[in-house]
C-alpha cells in the first residue's frame, strides 16, 4: 500500500497571519473605496507596470505577504474605474462595501450551487423570488442566477427555441425544427441577442432587427408585417424581444403592446430588461416598464443599477416546467436521493447552462436586506433625475449637442461648435473623449447615432452627485474647444 | 429641470461602523473555517430554518449588521460541506483563505473583464498563460476564464462547430451545414457534453457515445470504425472529446492515440480536463495525461483540484484567431478606441459567452502565486496516493468490494456482506450512504456502473488525512452491519 508520508495541506501553517494579511485587506480595500473620489476616474497603466504580467509559471511558493503585496502594488492603482462617481462608460454598477463582504464569505463557505441539499440553495431560492416579485413575474415561475445579462438572455431565448415547435431540439438539433424559427427584436437590442442566436445554432440570419421609431423603440407596425411576411415564407416566427432599456439610449420598448402581439401571434415574449427591468421598483418611473409582468421570460442584471459586485444576473422563466425541460440532465453521479446530502427540492443546475455554480446568492441577498428594495427605488429615479439635469446642462450650453431623447439614466451627446460638420465632427469628439479619458476627470463611453459618433454618458452610479454632472459638461467644453482651435 | 434635492448612495453612513463588519466577517469566516474539522461533514437544515427563507421581498432596510446576523444564524451553521476534510462527494474544491481574500479584494476593485484598458486584464492575461504552460499548450493560444468545466468544454465545442466545415454558421446556423455534424466521446464523458450540443443546436443525436475498455477508457477501435461508418453515411465527424479524468471513475483516456486519430480523420481534438488536466502538474502521474498538449481545445477546472473557490474555470484553444472568430462581435458601443479607457490589448468578451465578466482572475493570480505550482503538483500526487491507500482499505475488508479500477483520485466501491446481490444490495448502499450523511461522518457521494450502485470518493480535498480515509470504511462497515442485520 503505497503511505502518505508527509500531509500537505493549502491551510496556512500560520493561521494568525492569515487572520493578520485578512484585515489588513479588508483596511486597505476600505481606505481605498472611501478615497475614491480624490483618485482620477481612469488612468493608464504603466508599461512597466504590464511587463509584470508576462512572467511565467510561479513553480515555487511566493507567500500569501508577497503575493498581496503585488496586488497592491500592481493591480490596485490601475483600475477600470467603475467605483468612481464620474464613471459612466458603458453601463456598470459599482459594488458596494457590504457586496465585497459577501463575496468574501460565499468564498469561505464555498458552496457548489449547482445541487445538493444545503441552505445556500435556499438563499438563492429566495433572492430568485425576490427577483420575479420586483418584475411582477409569479412565484411559481422558474428562475435562477447567471453571470450577467448575456447569460440571463440566452437562458430565455433558448427555452423559446426548445418550446417553438413540437419537435425535441434536444435530440435532434435545430436541423429537426420544421422549419427556420425567426426572432424579433429591435435594431438598438443588445448584441447578446444575436450572439445568443449564433450560439443556439440559429444563426444570426434567424433574427430580424425591427426598426424603431424616434424614441428608438420597435416600431409595432414594422414588427407586425415582417411576422406576417415569414408566416407566409413558411417560416416559424418564434420570439420577440422587448427591450426594457437599450444599451445606446436607454429605449424602453412598449412592453404592454408587445406583449398583445405576442399573445396574438402566439409568439415567446422576452424582455431584455438587463438595464431597466429594475426600473419596475421606482416609484417615479416604474410605469416606463409596465408589461414586462406579462413576459414569459426576463433577463436581469443585478449588477448593474443594483449594484452587487460582478457577476450576478437573473434568468426568470415563467413556466418553470419548460425552463427545466431544456436544461435538465440528471446521469446517474447527479441522480437525486431521498435523505441526506443529495437530497433537496432546489437543484439549480438543471435550470440553466452551469452544473457547479457560486454562491453569488449571498452578496445579493445581503444587499437586499441591508438596504430594502424602497431605497434601489429611490436610487433609481435619483439617477433618472440626474440624466435629465445633464441633459439640461448639455442643452444650455450652445457648442454641446443633445442626441438622443432621455428616458432612463443614459445621456447621448456631443460637442458640436458652429462650422463643424461630419465626419471632421465625429474624429474631433472621439480625440475629446480620450483627452477626457486622460485627464481622469471623467469616463464616459461613447455610441454612434444615425452615423453620428457621440459622447455617451450612463448614470447608474450610486456614487454620482448633482456638482459631477456640471464638472463633465465643463471638462467637454474645455476640451473640446482646446481641440477645435480658436474657431469657438 | 428637475432638480435631486437629497442625494442618496449605497455608500455606508458610518463607514468605521462598516469596516468594523468586515472586521468580523474576517474574523467569523476564519474562526469557522480552523474548527471545520471539529463539526460534521454534513447535517440537514432544519425546517424552520428553510421557513425564514420563504419572506417576501424586503422593501424597508434591514441594516448591514441585522443582515449580516441572519447570514451567521440562518446561512453558516447548514453549509454544503466540501471544506469538510472528509467531504469527497460529486467533486469539489476546499477553497482557500487567500482565496477569500482574492474574491473580497475583486468585488471591492470591482472591474468589469468584458473589455477595456485595465491592468486587471493582464492578471487574467497572465492566468490564463499559466495554464496553457499547465497543460503544454503554446503561449499563442487563445483562452479565457469562465464559471467552469461545463462552459469551458461549451467554449472549446462551439469553436469545434463552428471550424468544421467552411459554411458561416454564425450568420446561417446550424442547417446552414452541409451535413449534420458528429462529436464523438466515451460512454464516460461528462454530461455537459451533451448539454453543450443541446444547446449549440446540434442536439444529442449529434454525440456518438462510444463504448469504454475496462479500464474505462475509450474505445480506440470503436472509435475508429464508428468515424468511419459516419463519413460512409455523408455525415460530417467533427470532434473528439478526450476525458482526462471521468467523473465516475476518474479513467484517463489515451490522449496521444486520440490526437493521433483526430489528425488521420482531420477532427477537432477537444479535452475534457475539469477533473485532471492539472494532473500534468504531478511529478509522479502527468505520464497519465500525456498528450493533453496535442489538443486543440482544454477545458481545466481550477474550483476543483487547485482549490481556487467557485467560480474558476479555463477555456484553452490553440487557434487563437477561430476562438475569437467564433465569439467576437464588436456593436458601435463596444468599437476599441486607440488611445484612453475604451483601448487596449484584451477583450476578453471576444473570447467567450459572456459579455460582462468578473475578476475571479484575481483569486487565481493570487493562489498560483502564493503556494507556486511546484506544490499543486504534489499535493495531486498526495490525493492519487490516498486514493490507492483508501482502495487498499477496501481490498483488506472482506465485506468491502472495490467496483473499478483507481488511476486518479477517485475510488468506487460498495458495502457487500456475503449471500445479498442486487436489487437488494443496491438498495442497501443507497441507505447506508443516507446514514453516513446523516451521522456527519463522511461525505462520499455514489454513482452507477454496470448496472451497480456504488458509494463514490473524489479525493481532491487538500484537507484529507490518511486516517480520515479508515475513518470511512470503518463507518461504512459498522453502518452496513447495522442495516444487513446479524446476518455478517
Amino acid at each position: 500500500m503505497p503511505i502518505t508520508d508527509v500531509t500537505e495541506t493549502l491551510d496556512p501553517a500560520d493561521w494568525e497571519a492569515m487572520r493578520a494579511l485578512a484585515h489588513r485587506a479588508v483596511d486597505d480595500g476600505f481606505n481605498w473605496l472611501q478615497t475614491v473620489r480624490d483618485r482620477p476616474a481612469w488612468q493608464p497603466t504603466p508599461d512597466k507596470v504590464i511587463a509584470e504580467f508576462h512572467r511565467p509559471l510561479p513553480q515555487e511558493p511566493q507567500g500569501a505577504e508577497s503575493a498581496y503585496q503585488d496586488f497592491v502594488d500592481l493591480v490596485l492603482p490601475y483600475p477600470l474605474g467603475n467605483v468612481h462617481p464620474r464613471f459612466w462608460a458603458w453601463y456598470m454598477g459599482n459594488g458596494t462595501p457590504l457586496g465585497a463582504i459577501g463575496d468574501f464569505l460565499a468564498a469561505i463557505v464555498n458552496p457548489n450551487m449547482g445541487g445538493g441539499n444545503h441552505v445556500a440553495n435556499h438563499v438563492e431560492s429566495q433572492v430568485v423570488d425576490w427577483c420575479k416579485e420586483i418584475v411582477g413575474l409569479p412565484l411559481d415561475s422558474g428562475g435562477l442566477l447567471v453571470s450577467g445579462g448575456s447569460t440571463a438572455n440566452l437562458v430565455g431565448l433558448t427555452v423559446a427555441r426548445n418550446t417553438a415547435t413540437a419537435a425535441d431540439v434536444r435530440v435532434a438539433g435545430v436541423r429537426g425544427l420544421p422549419a427556420p424559427l425567426v426572432f424579433y427584436a429591435s435594431v438598438e437590442a443588445h448584441s447578446c441577442m444575436q450572439k445568443s442566436l449564433e450560439l443556439l445554432g440559429l444563426g444570426s440570419g434567424a433574427l430580424r432587427k425591427v426598426a424603431v421609431n424616434a424614441e428608438y423603440q420597435i416600431d409595432l407596425n414594422a414588427l407586425e408585417s415582417v411576422i406576417g411576411a415569414d408566416r407566409a415564407a413558411g417560416l416559424v416566427p418564434a420570439c420577440v424581444v422587448g427591450n426594457a432599456g437599450t444599451i445606446n439610449t436607454g429605449a424602453v420598448d412598449d412592453l404592454a403592446a408587445l406583449a398583445r402581439i405576442c399573445e396574438r401571434h402566439k409568439l415567446w415574449f422576452h424582455v431584455d430588461g438587463a438595464i431597466g427591468a429594475v426600473v419596475a421598483l421606482a416609484p417615479k418611473h416604474r410605469h416606463l416598464v409596465a408589461g414586462i409582468e406579462e413576459a414569459d421570460s426576463v433577463a436581469l442584471d443585478l449588477h448593474k443599477w443594483l449594484h452587487v459586485p460582478f457577476e450576478a444576473g437573473c434568468a426568470l422563466v415563467r413556466d418553470r416546467g419548460a425552463q427545466r425541460a431544456t436544461f435538465s440532465l440528471t446521469p446517474e453521479y447527479l441522480q437525486h436521493a431521498a435523505r441526506g446530502l443529495a437530497s433537496g427540492p432546489i437543484w439549480f443546475s438543471e435550470f440553466g447552462p452551469q452544473l457547479s455554480r457560486g454562491f453569488r446568492a449571498l452578496k445579493v441577498w445581503l444587499s437586499f436586506k441591508e438596504h430594502g428594495l424602497a431605497k434601489f427605488g429611490r436610487l433609481i429615479d435619483q439617477n433618472i433625475a440626474q440624466a435629465h439635469e445633464l441633459a439640461a446642462l448639455v442643452r444650455a450650453e450652445p457648442t454641446l449637442e443633445l442626441m438622443a431623447p432621455v428616458v432612463l439614466n443614459i445621456v447621448c451627446f456631443r460637442y458640436h461648435p458652429a462650422g463643424v460638420a461630419d465626419p471632421e465632427l465625429s474624429a474631433l469628439n472621439q480625440e475629446l473623449l480620450i483627452r477626457l479619458h486622460e485627464s481622469g476627470i471623467a469616463a464616459p463611453s461613447y455610441t454612434t447615432l444615425n452615423g453620428q459618433y457621440c459622447l455617451r454618458a450612463a448614470l447608474p452610479n450610486h456614487r454620482t452627485q448633482s456638482s459631477d454632472l456640471r464638472i463633465l459638461t465643463d471638462a467637454v467644453v474645455r476640451i473640446g474647444r482646446e481641440l477645435s482651435g480658436p474657431r469657438t
